[in-house]
């Protein structure tokens, strides 16, 4: 556990007990990092997190206060139990119209699955890429085709080692971004009309590929907090002929959820022995906000099933579209399938990076931008604190940039209240994107990806506000009848938990 | 029809007539030049066209004769007719393998489907690369999510404007090379298990894209010299529930072939009566080698049925990965699949691409491209002429940098060929490559985008020597077996002509 999360357990426990009264006055910043050796920032950051669990306020200009009623923390999210029947997912007019909306720049980026491009080290890069471009050989056209830019695959398989991941630089092939890799990865693993199992609430791009490709879908009800529940999935795997598991166990998009790692290494051993391939979507895996990298998946791949994804999008580069995957034994059939789906990827981009990683200071880099993230999301979680219905769940994740909202029971729903915010120029996303059936129209996805400002507040006020307007109907017909579902008739197993303990 | 084809065309008519007879001398180049008020470089394609057709040879120092016994020309290929049947395509190993074989830089690359990256301007390019990164706001990041950077749309737009095409800056979405253009065109249009007409032979990464969509295809015979049979597909829509066309009309890759304006024309009127969109490869349009660029068949397109896809990839920047679609009435869709698929494309080299168009000399570099490329085909021509065996057939394409060869009957399979030719260290691209259920055995594809040279000479040398050796019986088991296909049983039409006058 991180340093400041225990830091604010121990001060929680001390304010439950009384020790703290309300009223009170917490020591001072300096005094605490004194007493316990530690640096400001993770008592700053212990006291956010006891402000957002309700237990403290600031004075301005006197300190940290104990409050005299503690609110009660808010709630985290519950994940409803699914059939796991598998889908023939259906294109989505709807998440046409939806991405369109959030796209809008003069809108507040609530909704946005980027990040500010502000964030990241623009100016260096371009400088990285234009020597690269300039010093660049002709024939590493044909030279860095799949499997890629050598020195970059280096670089990238020396993080594996730190991660504890038996990686090569053989065992990489650099792809178009993640979106790419995962679905090369998809192609290499599975055929037309098999049955992959999928995370719910899982990303759109996810069932954008299931779709488009022709698999169908079985969707394992996917805790906020602690991920895909594994007990669910052994009973999918139970019942049915699954071909491969496609889910993002570090920072999970849509909700922010990170399986802790025993039920990750559990999830490798479990389709270790029925042989199927697990594809780990592991994009933000380097915008963890703790002290530590959660080890991904992959770190407990003895058998090469793991096909590990990811990309310098969200942590380094983004629009560089530089991604890759370690595909395990599949290495082979994933290079030549990334070749015959887009043949190479940007040479210059490819290089440059690898430049970066060599000298640029990709380390400080990652350090600023998990301090600016992490602000970002105890800013939003005290946001949505001030402004959200009473009754309101949210995740709290340890990384990543997106988080995982549940409005009160009987709410609008979040597609309707996406159209009142749109209306007032604030993005949001939806449940009903990240579901093949129209599940989750009482939940939202927020981004935390951009600097805290007056406008983000203004618009968690907004969406607040239109949230706990009275919801006397369902204005809309609900996403369930936008996006019809074909439904496979086979063996329904019994109905399953959500979280796996 | 080009001025230099007409000039051999009356000189070879003088020969065949006896106005000019056996051992008499050509006139001089430069009085040619004078006489038809042509310049040079048309006089010297005339012969050498007029050399490739065996009717004259040059002496060093001297000039052009005309032959003893006027070599018949070799014969263009003729096509097998196909029962037009669905076909599952399978994924399949011996592609890999021979993928992995051409790449090889060691191997004179005769297989190769890429064209010298020297033949390029790379470095004027990586200077726009760098200075396009350089001033990029960081917020192009989000407004250059599809459709693209409009800078760049517009010169494209600008482009079939000069081609007598209506596409507007509005309609145009930039992919990641043409594949993607080709794959998101392919996803809009057809829903998995669906039926796609394509050519046969066909460039590898049409069967994939078919196969791992899990759509299935029928294949519709495709002449080596004139093109997808507009005979055949006629039938096979009407046996067939057909939801769209996937062609290269224009220097088709594998063959060549290049449909005659008329059969464009008949094609789009066609598919508009049926309501069947097409999906038209034009990535070689611009490296005509004639006198101007052939009409793509979206130029006939009045109801937005033609989704149109390029690329700079052939003509000005390989490994940039900077491609494009016009999809017409799709456009919507393609977009957001696009978007869905793989993101964005890369930023700064859209910018770069967009500066070149602007002022980095396209037209220039473009007329010493095509320049090479005659050269290059005139040369490889003639070089098939020296060593192939008699019989042998081969198609003159008049752009891109492939061409078809189709060896005697009986002669070694060239699967087998080619790997008695990797031996030797040559590549070269068997026809099986282009067929999803093993025909083409005899054919082969080779590449005239290298600049020639002794190696490409002892390259052609080697392979026709190999082909010339007996093949009393075939060694291996030959292509059918190695990609088995599943057919699905319908209507068989009556059989099918090759080529459609």
């Amino acid at each position: 556990m991180s340093i400041y999360i225990e830091l604010a357990d121990d001060i929680e426990r001390q304010i439950r007990r009384g020790v703290l009264r309300a009223g009170e006055r917490l020591p001072s910043v300096r005094a605490l990092c004194a007493a316990r050796g530690i640096s400001q920032g993770t008592v700053m950051q212990a006291y956010y997190l006891l402000e957002d669990r309700g237990l403290i306020s600031t004075r301005p200009r006197s300190g940290y206060y104990v409050n005299a009623t503690a609110r009660p923390p808010m709630p985290k999210p519950t994940m409803p139990t699914l059939e796991p029947e598998p889908v023939h997912i259906v294109p989505s007019n709807l998440l046409y119209s939806v991405l369109n909306g959030i796209k809008q720049r003069e809108n507040v980026p609530l909704g946005s699955a980027f990040a500010s491009p502000l964030l990241f080290p623009l100016p260096k890069l371009a400088q990285l890429l234009g020597s690269a471009a300039r010093r660049l050989d002709p024939w590493r056209i044909v030279d860095d085709l799949p499997p890629g830019n050598a020195d970059l695959r280096r670089h990238i398989a020396r993080r594996y080692l730190e991660m504890g991941a038996d990686v090569d630089v053989a065992d990489i092939v650099i792809t178009n971004g993640a979106s790419e890799a995962l679905l090369t990865c998809l192609i290499a693993t599975t055929r037309p009309g098999d049955i992959v199992a999928i995370e719910s609430p899982a990303h759109y791009n996810t069932l954008h590929a299931i779709e488009s490709s022709g698999r169908r879908a079985v969707c394992i009800p996917t805790c906020a907090q602690d991920g895909l529940s594994l007990v669910a999935l052994e009973a999918a795997i139970a019942a049915q002929d699954i071909k491969a598991v496609w889910a993002m166990p570090t920072f999970q998009n849509p909700t922010g959820a990170t399986m802790p790692a025993k039920n990750k290494r559990a999830l490798v051993a479990l389709l270790a022995r029925h042989e199927i391939p697990l594809i780990e979507n592991d994009v933000y895996g380097e915008l963890y906000l703790g002290d530590e990298r959660p080890v991904p998946a992959k770190a407990w791949d003895r058998r090469g099933g793991v096909l590990h994804c990811g990309s310098f999008s969200k942590s380094l580069a983004p629009g560089y579209r530089i991604g890759w995957c370690a595909p395990g034994r599949f290495h082979e059939t994933v290079r030549q399938n990334k070749f015959l789906l887009s043949i190479g990827t940007n040479v210059a981009a490819q290089a440059a990076i690898a430049d970066f990683l060599q000298h640029g200071g990709y380390e400080l880099h990652l350090r600023r931008l998990r301090n600016a993230l992490r602000n970002q999301r105890d800013q939003l979680l005290r946001a949505i604190a001030r402004h959200f219905p009473a009754g309101t769940a949210v995740s709290r994740p340890a990384g990543g940039y997106v988080l995982w909202v549940q409005l009160p029971e009987g709410s609008l729903d979040t597609l309707e209240l996406m159209r009142r915010a749109l209306d007032e120029g604030v993005s949001l996303a939806p449940g009903a994107l990240f579901s093949p059936n129209g599940r989750h129209g009482n939940d939202l996805r927020l981004n935390y990806g951009h600097p805290w400002s007056a406008e983000m507040e203004r618009g968690i006020e907004t969406i607040g506000r239109l949230a706990s307007a009275a919801a006397p109907t369902r204005l809309l017909p609900g996403p369930a009848k936008a996006t019809p579902v074909q439904l496979a008739r086979l063996r329904s197993p019994p109905g399953l938990e959500c979280v796996d303990d």
